[in-house]
């Protein structure tokens, strides 16, 4: 008997090349607690229906486990020639119960084994990397805490627009990584279909009970046609999109703060821990982890186009192509994953520069916007008002001014009476708590939302 | 005062090169009635804040309605000076209104009202694809029942594998649709929130209400972070993968039918009102819809990635790249749409081949699996059941005969006994009839599942 | 007979969706005029070959110069259900010429006839772009010569790294156009081989002369094998990659200089003209060209990437998922020509805020590279110098002061002696007039480059 | 000091997880041998000019050799705390030679290093697959003699078209992979630039000699802008994407011999060694190795992308997003050249079924544009002929016959006398030998065609 598990139909061997180009075991070896768990509970399912004994069950069941103990402490040998992580679980099950062992795969095949594997693999990572987002949504809601007065110069087209309070920029980024956590959600729903039973196709002519492996499994219903099951990716293309937002949301916060910690901002002070030196430029002090998330979201989102593109014209059901799904599937969580942690330790070790922020912060007409709807709240039309306000930002500018050091007459010859009041809303402090609007940026708006995250992520109470 | 909604503050005109490069009202002319429809709700909630009086109001609200018609009737007039669709809408409100009319952007700004007409516009397509897709699943399932009794060699690897029933093929992409409407249906529950109110990018310092925006626009809840909305394309993305995988379902299927309708597989005659012929080989019928449906795939994958790419390493808030998103998102749309509705024809106009299929149905071992099931059922271990089968494959295909026609001597030296009974499970025929598993081919699973499908999708009983 | 070019083998009619579906006429009537060119090249060689008489063929060239001219005028009527450009033009010569009209489709077929209009076509776009390109590197040249004494601070990862002429930045990108215009020739010469003469897939039995057309049409050789061309797109593909470096060296300038136009850094005041303002905040100058530059990048990619998708997994020769290429090549040329044109447009008439930069032009220790190779060219090895000045550098951040403010007592420590010397290579401008090596940014070298550059682009003398 | 190249200006170790995140040890190390290479070359130069002894430059060249020989055994070892290979070799050398070491990175800096050593590698890699391409090259020439006389259906749209020599199929790939070599080469020009001697990104002010390095190291000429440098992977990019179109070549014919090798066609026996089996389906021989060639296309189009995605919005130098460049650069490399040579070896081992190919060869109307090609040569206009012919398929269809089947008189009613000669041109052997044109599938043209690549590919004269 061949070492493949496949062996009988062929009279030659695999050429040496073909079993290097054609082995996955380098990549889906990490399946390997997956395999087992799911063997496992077909093997049980085998005896219950009576296509194995219980001895034979419990035997298969024992061995699996001292199988996954082998691999656990690295004892275990992994050789290209046996392809996968399925042909060497099972293979070392033949060596340790002989005849017994190749009982095991009855009623199923790779095709639905793979699937099932990779989808309880695929489950893990949601649940795990739902938990390292929690992590980086409290790492935002503590920091805004801990800059809930800090003001901010906010940038549209990175031109300076309007102030905001630190605690609500946090706030945006909890705000995204809750949908991608919702996302993931979704996507789980998808997942937790059980594929198992549908063989290689078919079905199976033998009386297994998928219900049992379901339950075992933790899987919330049977995927409900078999040709559908053997080549589905879905979930995976699902899996590895949500990472691609994920790493969308960490690069543009990357791309913010590597502008943020240069010289000419100088907001940040990043911790010197995650950033580099140069071998040539003594002084330099780089933002390489921001550099490295932001360059890494091309990685997933490449991981994705990658499976878009080899599921592309596949007919129904398996394709040695689809081997190629797990790379991409891997290396997208563990880039996503590795990311958020990062972020995650990063955040609170950041320093704000809030003298040299101040300093700056009556520069760029932030409070021009709060000025114009001031006009219009006395009655000037909204793009008149708008107009008006253009045309004091470009005397400002001429003048070398602030709209604040504009003097009377200039804001009474737009409206009489305006030149009284008009103050009262210039700069950028008496802008900012001119905000109102739900959601907005309003001082009392962001205490509202920071109490509500709290609570949401079910945070104890911040440290007054 | 200039046609652009921003002039005071410019002292120089626009470059026409610059016009060109810059409009979007090529593109985004078609978010015309989304952006009448939450003009018209920003317009009535201004007045029940008191920033417009009711008379004001109801005058926009009406203009608005009359601009809608002659941009239906197509006697509005477009111009790339005017940018976008929400300046020439402004524009021609003004000529209408004149001082009125500036009142309308009143606590909004562009970057909070284009999102809000996008997700407008990509929740009205959800809902029109999800009823694209409903008559797919129902052109499927039709044909599920009008091919219940044919059977049809299944592959994996384009090898022929086990037989199957035509209904279960139908079925197989029934599934598969039905994924992509709960995707659909969960990516509407993220785009139906309301962005409106964001303003800029901080609120507003007037007094609006937001949620009597929502509540006319019909949005569940509004967005509660005015940073993360002005730039969030998260909707955008989620939406174009959901037709990402959507264009790949039909592709997949699209290739299958292309090699069925070969001379040489022969499954399949396809309706010639959806083939083309050639210029130079007068005999030739090509299946060219089920080839661009294919192609198409591929520009759908593509309007994802260059979503993906365009936003990698944006900060925050509106950037003018995202401009660049709409015509993503309309190209992946109406390309996916287009493509189902001729799925959705096509398929039933589709004539199977019976007579050539049956003809070659017995070659390729499609029943080889079962037989190998059946000694397992008989307490051959299921590893050497698959060495002994295999070798009988090639056994036959040495003598050019089919496993039924092996003699029993053949049968009764894997063990003795089998001579007698194992030609009740070969044979195509046979073979199927064998299946039992939940989700398999086997007929009462299939029935099961027809009848549940025609329940599920609210169709009336199918014709007998 | 109808209007189709096949329609002899069909009995039904094409479905009207399926019209809709199929039709290329709204992306390939761009292609009319290469359409024209190469079938009077075809109409010519038949003549010679005796397939057509003379008198035929002159009827045909001047008929079809007469739709040329009717295209051009915008008069001829296009219509969907006449497919493509190939149909509309002969159906026209057809509508003038009757029988004649249909000969000139002898011995070639629309598979050879398409892509060597696609050919023709990026041929002609190939030496526009290339034109295009040259006046983009003769504006980069003015602006080097123009700021030839301004000294920049240069970064790595955005942070500040050593000194630069400015001259030396505009001829980096003086570089990067040059290699994608030698990309380009070099696409070129792939591009420049005959396709047509191989018909549908075989080549044909009729007595062409390939040649004949081949010089008529300029083309360098002949295609050598017909079946590798009816399905070849590799030029395609290789003119839309140039296309997307080129957009990548656009994005990256794009990106350069939208933060070079920030508040914080203010290099640089970029042409109104070239920028807009916002809907809602009066004092925004938004620099909306050089966004949508970079946003335009990812387009480019996108149409690369849906070709490859697209090309992925066919077999050879015609497949009509090919029709898809030409919207992604002509939005690729037409994306990157536009950027291309606006960036030579821009620059000009942008104005380096030469105080600004020079005023903060000490920041950042600009100078402290220098002054490790001072000491390493005093025989402190490398390493050494680097920890050695990367302790001054924390020093001077302690004491908030630069390196030229550092006291010689500092200096002495490092070496005896060093004190009485250092201050001549440190701050920025020694340190600018330090570099020697060849390509660097050291004055006599960048003249040199300069020098070079003017000549080899063929400019006329610059003005002094 | 630290292990790292940059520790001086630095108070804070760097954290563990940063080290995990930010080394590319486990990747670069692919790179010692370039890495050694330049090295002693810079050192070589570095005594040249006076700032090593050459005592100094003897040494480190001996430690250098002797570090290679150290990884070539396999005893060095390798630690994520080393970040890269750089340092690496560089603390190895120190703990050889001490002070002495270092001295070697004067004058350069790792961004010009890393570049030049990737660049030595993509040239050897470029060296490396010509070898391989032209390998591929013979074997599909081997094969196009050996099957001179072996008439195809060949298929537009997967339709039976006209009939073509195997040879000229063959010779159909031989063209492309020349294509691709030739892309090769026009890349390795713009790869044979050395980088060496921008140092961080301005150029140094130490006295080296860049010319010198370029000899030692066999570049063309010397990269003319130091800012030019550091930043570029326009070379990456390019070798990318010639490994991208190899990667399409091969999976569109990895599709055709799939569908070749179906139950259906019965075109191809694939050689077992090339196939794997299914675990439950006893019969399967699949064709995995062609189903990864094809599938792996994606990964290689993926690696483009990314560098695309990764590079968009860079500015100009280096940012430690490059660092992501390599791994993209080695795996679609590596990909294509295990394709590459399993295409080699799998080629001359795959037998074509004569006999089934032969007893369907009529089948499809294989001869219908060579009868029409024969009705335009009597005269008949091309588009009457071919609505003619497409009426006879139609009538044979009906009949189910040929058309060499159909009677005289069919013929005599197109025109008077057709009848008597017609059959001379009809059925598939005919119909082949009709064919002429330069560069089509007649049988002289082929032969010209294989003499002529046997020479071109300077192999020795074939086996009679």
């Amino acid at each position: 008997m061949t070492a493949k598990t496949w062996g009988g139909r062929f009279a030659n061997t695999t050429d040496a090349r073909v079993e290097a180009f054609t082995e996955s075991i380098s990549v889906d070896r990490r399946l390997y607690r997956q395999d087992i768990r799911a063997s496992q509970a077909h093997a049980r399912m085998l005896a219950d229906v009576g296509l194995l004994t219980s001895e034979e069950a419990a035997q298969i069941v024992a061995a699996l486990d001292a199988i996954a103990d082998e691999i656990e402490r690295g004892t275990f040998v992994f050789s290209p020639q046996l392809e996968d992580i399925h042909t060497h679980i099972e293979r070392a099950l033949i060596d340790r119960l002989g005849d017994v062992a190749r009982k095991l795969h009855t009623g199923r095949s790779r095709n639905d084994q793979v699937v099932t594997d990779l989808k309880l693999w695929v489950r893990e990572a949601i649940d795990e990397l739902d938990g390292q987002l929690h992590a980086l949504q409290a790492a935002l809601l503590t920091s805004a805490e801990r800059h809930r007065d800090l003001v901010l110069p906010a940038y549209t087209h990175w031109q300076r627009a309007q102030p905001v309070l630190a605690a609500h920029y946090f706030l945006a980024y909890v705000e995204k990584y809750q949908r991608d956590r919702d996302r993931l959600a979704d996507c789980r729903r998808r997942v937790n279909v059980l594929p198992l039973g549908a063989a290689a196709l078919a079905g199976t002519s033998l009386p297994i009970d998928r219900e049992r492996v379901r339950i075992q499994l933790g899987f919330d219903s049977l995927a409900a046609n078999s040709l559908d099951v053997s080549g589905d990716r879905d979930f995976a293309l699902e899996f590895v999109f949500a990472l691609s937002v994920i790493a969308l949301h960490l690069a543009g916060w990357a791309e913010e703060w590597i502008i943020w910690a240069t010289t000419e901002f100088g907001f940040l002070d990043l911790p010197e821990a995650f950033c580099t030196g140069s071998s040539i430029m003594p002084h330099k002090k780089n933002p390489d982890v921001l550099e490295l998330i932001r360059g890494k979201a091309a990685r997933v989102a490449a991981d994705l186009q990658r499976l878009l593109m080899l599921l592309k014209g596949l007919p129904l059901t398996y394709n040695r192509d689809l081997q190629e799904d797990k790379e991409a599937v891997f290396d997208a969580f563990d880039t996503v994953a590795a990311s958020v942690q990062l972020a995650t330790a990063l955040i609170p070790q950041t320093r704000f520069r809030r003298e040299a922020i101040a300093s700056r912060l009556e520069e760029g007409f932030l409070d021009a916007t709060t000025l114009m709807e001031f006009l219009v709240a006395r009655g000037i039309p909204m793009r008149s008002a708008h107009e008006a306000v253009g045309k004091l930002v470009r005397l400002s500018e001429q003048r070398r001014c602030r709209l604040a050091e504009l003097p009377a007459e200039v804001y009474e010859s737009i409206r009489p009476g305006l030149g009284s009041e008009v103050y009262h809303v210039l700069g950028v402090d008496n802008a900012l708590r001119a905000f109102r609007s739900v959601g907005s940026t309003a001082p009392a708006e962001v205490d509202k939302q920071l109490a509500g995250w709290r609570d949401r992520l079910r945070l104890s109470a911040a440290a007054p």
